[in-house]
């Protein structure tokens, strides 16, 4: 069950939820309720089953969360590989970064709302920090790197560019209502991040 | 008391803390654990003085609540007022607005933190909620405004482009570290918000 992620289902005979369901449910109240204010009391109440019909599945509260933000975290890691693997400019490879993000975040927009309020108090949130500095770092080595090379602007630390881009994107869990296809928000995000809002006629 | 705000300081003979020393505790321990999970008694003890201290200054957390997110929320009408004052074309306007947020959100950085964090559990948290409402729609009807004189970009909502370069201006809240002077950070948010990431030689 460990290594099965959100996407196998798991049934052993139980009606009702499996894994994939019981784990959205989960999501949805720490989200409401914050991790910590979670208990597998409350859990179990809201899905309507017993804490031990919970047990069949995971093997706590713990696991819920690491399976939770490791959906968002495998996403976006998805994501940075392809970028990785292109050819062509680091502008290029960032934009597609930028891009696949936001589709991963609007995707899988409740696991990514728990991951960026993850605060580190347990083991499981401080593996969940650790992954999103090495995310971090990549965005950060690209922008660099894309900036060497001319096609980023060089008068902001590309730190902090990575930074004030990826703070956009992730501000999306705060607003953004999915509804519909996620080319608008897509496009939105990628317009602005990289060309700013400012109409301009040499565009 | 109500009405004076934290930077008004009140004795009464009571030795250690005025209000806004005791605030800006309150306000910090908010952000740790949540306001929802502090306790008055929680706040005495990190203040090192009892409860009934406390209430010498304010009539309970409600009020510590209010005035801090009121700090918060007074700057940025500040601005926004100023802004609205200036003559010239309204992308201008909107750049004052977006610079002088940045420099309320550094300054008054934990103060801004709590704002971004409250949920509408109570009067206090639903009347900030309203005013950072109020807030969200001086700042979408300005890019409107701009993007009919032609000066801000047309293909993209401009209610989106609101969300979109506020929520990199909020994102601050999650990783900026304020040290010295706040001029680099007004600056690259108003370059990337205007202008893009992107190396533009017709710039």
């Amino acid at each position: 069950m460990t290594a099965t992620g959100p996407t196998r289902t798991s049934r052993r005979g139980r009606p009702g939820y499996d894994l994939e369901s019981l784990l959205g449910v989960a999501v949805a109240l720490f989200n409401e309720r914050g991790y910590d204010g979670t208990s597998m009391e409350d859990l179990a109440r809201r899905l309507g089953i017993t804490k031990s019909a919970i047990y069949h599945h995971v093997s706590g509260k713990q696991e819920l969360l690491r399976l939770a933000v490791d959906h968002a975290l495998d996403g976006l890691f998805t994501v940075a590989d392809e970028a990785g693997k292109l050819d062509g400019r680091a502008v290029d490879r960032l934009e597609y970064l930028v891009r696949g993000s936001v589709r991963v975040l609007v995707e899988r927009l409740p696991f990514v709302t728990l991951l960026l309020r993850v605060r580190g108090n347990t083991e499981v949130e401080r593996a969940a920090l650790a992954r999103r500095r090495r995310f971090d770092r990549i965005v950060a080595d690209l922008v660099a790197e894309a900036e060497r090379d001319g096609d980023i602007r060089p008068d902001v630390d590309p730190a902090l560019t990575a930074r004030l881009v990826f703070g956009m994107v992730n501000s999306l869990v705060e607003w953004y209502q999915p509804r519909g296809s996620d080319t608008p928000i897509v496009d939105a995000v990628a317009k602005i991040a990289f060309d700013g809002i400012r109409d301009n006629p040499t565009r």
